[in-house]
């Protein structure tokens, strides 16, 4: 299944430890603070039980969002990259 | 149609242009570069070309992500808010 991640979090330990924690599960970054990829409906449930965990009780805002084959091919995006 | 729209954009400016495009059009913020709402599939393309337009030849990206009802009951989320 289809999944993106996007995290608002404060503390920057934290923050880092839930983009590696998305690394480790196999997703791969889309923005700053977005991640995507394909995992199975039991590795989400996992990747949401470790996401849950790290943030514990620190101040911020994980969602998960899992998505189907059709609403994946209708992602639209636009991007510049300046190369320094 | 349900629809997130996320957003890394370098300058200030253009940032803000881009939160208020995305409220002009009645998404609401869900995270600090995240925006969800309803549209439909007109008024989704017409944000889409207001968003080119917006970030022109600026650094960023922009990813609108239009998703089903279904997908859409499967989202989940952490959140900690802190009241200071």
């Amino acid at each position: 299944m289809h999944l993106l991640v996007i995290y608002d979090v404060q503390d920057d330990k934290v923050r880092n430890r839930v983009a590696n924690a998305c690394k480790d599960y196999g997703l791969y970054r889309v923005q700053y603070s977005a991640f995507k990829g394909e995992l199975s409906l039991n590795r989400m449930q996992e990747l949401f039980l470790l996401l849950k965990k790290i943030l514990g009780v620190d101040v911020g805002n994980i969602q998960m969002y899992p998505m189907c084959e059709k609403d994946i091919k209708q992602v639209k995006e636009i991007e510049n990259v300046h190369f320094l």
